[in-house]
């Protein structure tokens, strides 16, 4: 299972008490954290997000309201004596920002951090549980998407029935990887009669800040979950195409196309207050959609 | 009249609700901005601080929670375009720390940002109201306080006095200089007897992050309101010379031989849930003092 938390839903200037873009994934193990805006850390106290899970962090873009909080983290991390290995993927200029102002602190980190700096598309992290690609969204400046990727899981043995049938220890990993048991006389075992199918994998796709661009389609196909920005409403199409945005029913026509199973949108504009025409108007293209909402925790 | 708000009173780590170093000093023109900890424009924007009003930025010293907020003001003032001049007064480094970031996202700002680097104490800056003039701290790293001093006001004109005397308006402004007026024919007519003094310039001394430094009570002598750090209650006064940092009756031994008007104590540790001991330790050795809560207002 994976869930997602929304610790920051607004762009550019914090307004109306929403912050800056961060979220969490959680497997049960560990905590990925996608973008950093400012005052990420004073959000995961307040949704109770435990900072010591965190072991990789992604960093879209370095735009300042996707990661002016990573350095406060950081530090805070430091000053709690953290320990355990950090990675963090990002534009490889971002490293010379966090070594400048650790630098300057002297400071030395009492963990170690590892800096993966985004060059190519495609595989760039493979943890116990989970497989993460990066690819290339349109923005501005550099900017990255990532999809994450639960893995296969072994099917589980039904042990009553691998009993009954005198299966021997030895066969079970051979089960779970999916094939049938032959017996000393011969007869077939199907599979399926001892196992039962594992859950099957779960996905999210996080498109950070683009453009209207439909080759996400093929590349967020089928997704469970999709984050996908909406920075301003539909009648804003062009200051959303000048400014490589997108609006409410461009994010849920790409949700539609890549019939992913649900749709969360964000990024939401500063000159917005409220946020109900942002639902209404991508429900209108894509019915399964939900508004990325501070504190709140989506299971996929 | 000077008005200091406090925005955030804690150290290292945001702990408890409280909220890293940031003060603003305003003047009825203009706001100085004290330090500037990760959080500092959503604080603003708690306490109706108008960021547009904002001159001058002074930071002390480069550990993080007395300026990872900046880059995210800056960004902000930009993107609301604004156009007044920009001064800050910091540690050196910090400008590259500034370019570095506004390089990574591409931004070119709205203003024009001074970046004035704090190289030897003295007056730094002198504002249609009021002379700053820094001082080194004794920290871990390269540290600043600062002085912020009204300006001796003029005289005020007693407008029944000057018309009764037959005094001319061309001579008003050696009036309010202090000057006496002498008639054609002769007799001396004291200045006090036809004008009021003007309010006595305030003073606000920011000591920053220190350790115990009998020096500073020169600098600070008799200023009507002085900021003092006291990270730790007085038990832990060989932690606080370890970290270069002060207890409660450190800093209000310095208030008492300085003989401030009054104290207010501020960047409290992480480890303290509550302050009431804070307040009640330093008014054992200097009674005029105060907590320095966020959004509290200190008139000077």
């Amino acid at each position: 299972m994976l869930a997602l938390t929304i610790l920051g839903n607004n762009s550019a200037i914090p307004a109306f008490g929403r912050n800056p873009t961060a979220q969490i994934l959680q497997t049960l193990d560990e905590s990925y954290l996608i973008d950093c805006g400012e005052g990420t850390q004073l959000q995961m106290s307040k949704y109770k997000i435990k900072r010591s899970k965190i072991s990789h962090i992604f960093i879209s873009h370095l735009h300042g309201d996707h990661y002016f909080g990573l350095i406060g983290l950081l530090n805070s991390m430091s000053l709690l004596s953290r320990t355990q290995d950090l990675h963090i993927y990002a534009p490889a200029l971002l490293e010379e920002i966090i070594r400048i102002q650790l630098q300057a602190a002297q400071t030395t980190l009492s963990f170690n951090l590892y800096f993966h700096p985004l060059h190519q598309e495609g595989i760039i992290a493979d943890t116990k549980k989970i497989t993460i690609t990066a690819f290339r969204v349109k923005h501005r400046i550099e900017c990255w998407g990532f999809l994450f990727r639960e893995k296969k899981k072994p099917r589980s043995i039904n042990p009553d029935k691998v009993k009954s049938y005198e299966i021997p220890a030895a066969f079970y990993e051979q089960l779970q990887r999916g094939e049938d048991y032959i017996t000393k006389k011969g007869t077939i075992i199907p599979n399926n009669e001892v196992t039962l199918a594992a859950p099957k994998p779960k996905s999210y796709a996080y498109c950070a800040d683009t453009i209207y661009d439909e080759s996400l389609v093929d590349i967020v196909k089928s997704v469970d979950l999709l984050y996908h920005e909406t920075t301003y409403l539909k009648e804003y199409h062009e200051r959303a195409a000048d400014r490589y945005h997108c609006t409410t029913v461009q994010a849920a026509d790409i949700a539609l196309k890549a019939e992913v199973k649900k749709l969360i949108i964000g990024h939401f504009s500063s000159k917005y207050e409220t946020l109900e025409l942002f639902l209404e108007e991508a429900k209108t293209v894509f019915d399964n959609t939900e508004l990325a909402l501070e504190g709140a925790c989506y299971k996929i």
